[in-house]
């Protein structure tokens, strides 16, 4: 009796649990799947309007100097289901909205529709104006996801009879979606999280505190105990300098206080800084200040470690970077501009496939960037930016392989290339025209007349981008084009401005004829463009790279593409070395995140002057942040060699480290290095692999076949979820 | 000494009283000058938005079925001025903004600045999602107006060492403006006004109230002294019927009670309605209706009175109905849509000229059809409404002689245009793509396959409209060009549509040959554009105009067109006659209001049905008032012969009528007719006139030489100011 009782009540349980298991997994798949949609980019160009225009200057709103687009502000979304059994819908809409089932509209603004079981068409149309049209619909079956078909233009007329138009040229494409899961967690509310900092020092003088954070950092700042009427400044310093300088410090809010009670008081304004001096009216008492740090809440998923602290001091720094400069969007500084530029954007993509494989921050960077049709300027105004986009999606696919975004995104390509190429000058080179910014970067004296080497490589590696996409959507006869056009641009570049003589592409044609300048861009980028012959390299490393005589970077910006540049030459060695003279350089003076541009022949406050402004220069810039990237692709070695890692190599290099270790972020798990001068562990969640490298001795692997490639060379093969141990001879 | 001293207070007095007088010369100059400012187009875009939105179905929101733009979310307005002295200046802005003299920005938000004397640049760039970024700027002699230039991309970059960018390319625009001339009146805040109406009659029951407020109207339901807890629904009709229909009404609107005390409660929808039956639950008790008729202020300038009163009637309900559709654009009707339908627009827009000649309605309504680039689809959606929307801008000038607005409006009516003739077939014909609505009129079986007639007219014409626009805009290249491809397409409509056998225009091509049948559309509109020779008139007027055996209109839309062809024809008595048994058919059935459409044919409430819908049929219909412009252009026979009336023509026609009088409103004051069998009375305010018309006898003028111009046929010229008196014998 007793053991079947028991047993009774062990049933019972296990049905309850059953059944909470279930509703669990019900649950957890509707949760996955429901969430709040939009036309796609609508949400992001809105975004990124709402952030962009944060900038002030010395308390004056700065915003961006581009055309800003705006979300279509009246959409329609539907979907076709086939319902086993009727259910009960719940609808979340932001805006004016209908919603029909099979065509049929209810009266007014349901928040909850029963449908009925069998199949049918769902669909909402909204209008709203100041934010973004987005519904949210979740019912057992009937969720909404990106699955949902939306328009700008439906079509939908009647004629006089009541007989429907024909539809068949409305464009319809997939909902735009990220993360917002929740009925209550509307799109147009998302902020970004905060948490609350104490600060690390303070000076308090009687009408004024210095706090000091510590070291960069960013968000809302908090006075505590706030008691009396009048006013209260904030000065903000990156450096204590710029904190002290009421005059020049480029960041400054003040706010009217009237408490006759003490009170925190927080500022509306997001700030960067390390140091604020704090200044209040006689009449104001402050007892205290604090912060709310405000970050973007990515995972931290690549990681790097050697025996070299310094270059792990660069690691982490660079890796806070990149972080602050991870918001909403890619940013390119935290203090400045605060916006989305192309050019460093591109930067950042690629830190972020070796720091978090964040793919909604890339995608939504591009969907901001690229804005709405008609393009009417290049993407920030600068010629090389709307390049670097095309390239940026190039290298998202080959990283993520997400061939929906390529979907979505191709009429936005395609518009963006036909634009451009209307540009071209009578010698089929992009030339800047009145209005075009040719920006390459940030050094004394740098030409921009005629036709510049450097944008006809970016343009060249755009239309190999278009190529690529125009076979991923099929578009066979537009492939073999734009395959056409950029074999061709590329042997032109060479006939144009390859000079034998000098041993490199010179920078620039003016007026039809070779200029005879030689920078660094073109040389180093057809490097790891692999547009040139190995000779040809190999003539350029000394011509150029290893060259003083050629002008020399000093913005971590292109110092991220010359190092690049190196490591595919092997040069592991001489980077590590400049790494710790460059980044080292940024840390020996000081520096808890890395600088818009560094010269290490600058002294002092110097350093902090720039666009003839004493504290001009951005201290926390994300084009500094390049560490994260070559040591994960060039050290670690790990980079896809087919899209989304479904084949990858793994080639370590220590150049120069004794050992190193670390771990870099895929679609699909991680892929773990640890490398010594004796023993090589790798380990992967994903796709196949190759593990190259070189020894001096016959490697071996229990694990895995040593295959021999050639003199002191050697490959294992990596298959997903095995551990790898190599014992070899380090060379 | 009492003398002097009198004149001392005298002098004082003097001088306050000049004083004032100075201020309110000064205050008034300005008051006339300073405006609310935008960028041009993006209010007009961003009201329709808000209008057009505001259509239900039977308590669902049923928005348009095409894109709706936006306005640029981010504008920078400047202007250059020369300060004889230092001045203060107020400043309103719609949105965040930054505010800057000569470049150096204020901090924080100002509401006023000091500007000094000399020359300087008055920038304010503005950020405003939710509505159209504007500003106010109201100084002595600074004041914000549409010379005011301003762009969405003003590529204000500065180069690393602070130097700024080339602007050349900067593409800048007047302002845009309308009458919003005090800081306090926010064009984001603008409604059209409202005045309280009372029913004529109400019947009342225990749970309804059907009130009858005589004739159709347009506003807000008031219910009054509202008690309980409950719903209160209101079913409105145009038509009795159409009230007492709950199930079959168009319009209902549902508000949840709440009232512990008597109240008045408004609805917040406007609709149309001449009948409304209030329902309201049992816990409900209403008192008693009331409506807050909404209209637009546009002042009636144009008038028409004649011996037939009839006429008078027809003319009077025509107004109310052109006056009701008149809202914040022109409209097609005010129950169903409340759209802005292109075709149905340009109707209006000639209405406008012989009633309100209010060209900001028909500036707004022309921006508010053509939206932004890029364009995707035609004018909503239909072929025929994209060139209805070139042939308004052709009116717009030759009624106004607007420049500054063809300025504006040019590189959109390019863009229109190119987007047009990139969907020419290989015949360069017109053809409707999928998703292309061809619609020309409701009428049974109308074919609108291959390639119709009807659309190669209003193209050719929309050509013609390119060309006069190129001149205006000195694109002398431009103009040549179109006048050559509408020449050559002039000629190509003759040699494919001309039926030498029929004496007629076919109504289409099917697979490049003419089909057989003949419609009335393209053989009207071709007398009227003058593409005919006097002898293909002659012979179309026969075997199409007065021919019944082609398929009759049965919508003033098209009859508009037929009985200008008639008139223009000197065809005024039979289009008499039928104005008194169309129009007069319908008041005869109790219309207050002109129709969508009227089949004498049908009876009883048969006439409300159409789109398969029992009360479907609008019943005020804007394009249901021609006659209005028919009696001032045709009768009272006033129309401009050179933009802006600098030049016009007074060709009085009784039409059979025994006497007639009238005014019609010019850009500078009206000009009146009074015409009778035996004396024809003219004045106007503005440009030279030419009088003309016919008489059996010799006429007499004592203020003007009577010329005679051929057999019967006499002109007086007509000078600015002066009333002529003609003594004649009508024909």
């Amino acid at each position: 009796m007793t053991n079947i009782l028991n047993l009774k009540k062990l049933s019972k349980y296990i049905g309850v649990a059953l059944c909470l298991g279930m509703m669990f997994f019900a649950d957890a798949a509707v949760a996955q799947k429901a969430t709040w949609i939009w036309y796609p980019g609508d949400y992001e160009i809105w975004l990124s309007n709402k952030m962009q225009n944060r900038r002030t200057e010395r308390g004056a709103f700065l915003p961006p100097l581009w055309k800003e687009d705006s979300h279509y502000v009246l959409v329609e979304f539907h979907k076709d289901i086939d319902l086993p059994k009727a259910e009960k819908v719940e609808i979340g809409v932001e805006g004016q909205y209908n919603l029909k089932i099979d065509g049929k509209a209810f009266a007014g603004y349901p928040k909850s529709i029963d449908i009925p079981a069998g199949k049918h068409r769902i669909s909402l149309k909204v209008y709203n104006q100041a934010s973004p049209p987005a519904i949210y619909v979740k019912g057992d079956k009937l969720v909404s996801d990106a699955s949902w078909l939306v328009t700008f233009e439906d079509r939908e007329w009647i004629d006089a009879s009541g007989k429907s138009s024909d539809l068949s040229a409305t464009t319809y494409v997939n909902a735009g979606a990220w993360n917002f899961n929740e009925v209550n967690t509307s799109p147009s509310a998302f902020r970004l999280p905060v948490t609350e900092q104490q600060a690390v020092k303070k000076d308090k003088s009687a009408n004024s505190i210095l706090v000091d954070f510590g070291k960069e950092t960013f968000g809302f700042v908090k006075l505590l105990g706030v008691k009396g009427k009048g006013k209260a400044t904030l000065y903000f310093g990156e450096s204590k300098e710029e904190a002290l300088s009421p005059d020049h410090g480029e960041l400054m809010d003040e706010l009217q206080i009237d408490q006759s009670q003490k009170a925190d008081v927080t500022f509306e304004g997001s700030r960067a800084f390390r140091y604020v001096n704090i200044k209040f009216d006689g009449g104001v008492t402050v007892d205290d200040a604090s912060m709310l740090y405000e970050y973007s809440p990515v995972e931290q998923r690549g990681s790097f470690k050697c025996n070299d602290e310094q270059i792990n001091k660069i690691w982490d720094v660079a890796a806070y970077t990149l972080h602050l400069n991870t918001r909403e969007f890619f940013i390119d500084g935290i203090k400045r501009d605060r916006w989305v530029w192309s050019g460093d954007a591109y930067q950042s993509y690629a830190m972020n496939y070796y720091l978090y494989f964040d793919s909604p921050t890339v995608t939504r960077t591009l969907y901001a960037l690229r804005g709405k049709d008609p393009v009417t300027s290049h993407i920030n105004t600068i010629m090389d930016y709307t390049f670097y986009w095309f390239l940026g999606i190039h290298d998202y696919y080959q990283y993520t392989g997400d061939k929906a975004f390529i979907k979505q995104m191709y009429p936005r390509m395609q518009s963006l290339m036909n634009w451009c190429l209307a540009r071209r000058d009578k010698d089929g080179l992009m030339v800047g025209l009145p209005g075009d910014w040719t920006f390459i970067d940030w050094a004394d004296g740098l030409s921009k007349k005629g036709e510049v080497s450097f944008e006809q490589l970016l343009l060249c590696r755009s239309m190999e981008t278009m190529g690529l996409c125009a076979d991923l959507m099929g578009e066979k006869a537009e492939a073999a084009k734009y395959r056409q056009m950029s074999a061709a641009l590329k042997a032109k570049i060479f006939q144009y401005y390859w000079n034998a003589q000098k041993g490199a592409l010179v920078h620039s044609r003016v007026n039809g004829k070779q200029t005879d300048n030689v920078t660094r861009y073109s040389n180093m980028f057809s490097i790891f463009f692999n547009y040139f012959t190995e000779a040809q390299k190999q003539q350029v490393k000394k011509t150029v790279l290893m060259n003083d005589k050629i002008q020399k970077i000093t913005t971590p910006y292109m110092h991220f593409y010359e190092l690049e540049a190196l490591c595919t030459m092997g040069e592991q060695n001489a980077v590590l070395k400049e790494m710790k003279s460059y980044w080292g350089g940024m840390l020996n003076l000081g520096a808890t995140t890395f600088w818009e541009e560094y010269n290490p022949a600058k002294s002092g406050a110097d350093h902090y002057s720039m666009y003839g402004r004493e504290f001009g220069k951005s201290l926390c810039h994300a084009w500094g942040a390049s560490p994260i990237y070559l040591l994960g692709k060039y050290y670690l070695g790990v980079k896809p060699t087919a899209p989304g890692y479904s084949k990858y190599i793994i080639a370590p290099k220590l150049g120069g480290l004794q050992w190193m270790e670390g771990s870099v972020p895929t679609p699909n798990g991680d892929i773990s290095v640890r490398c010594d001068t004796k023993q090589i562990k790798v380990s992967a969640d994903t796709g196949t692999g190759t593990l190259q490298f070189t020894s001096s001795t016959l490697p071996t692997c229990k694990e895995g076949a040593v295959v021999a490639k050639g003199k002191n060379v050697y490959e294992v093969s990596i298959a997903k979820g095995k551990k790898y141990t190599v014992e070899y001879t380090a060379m």
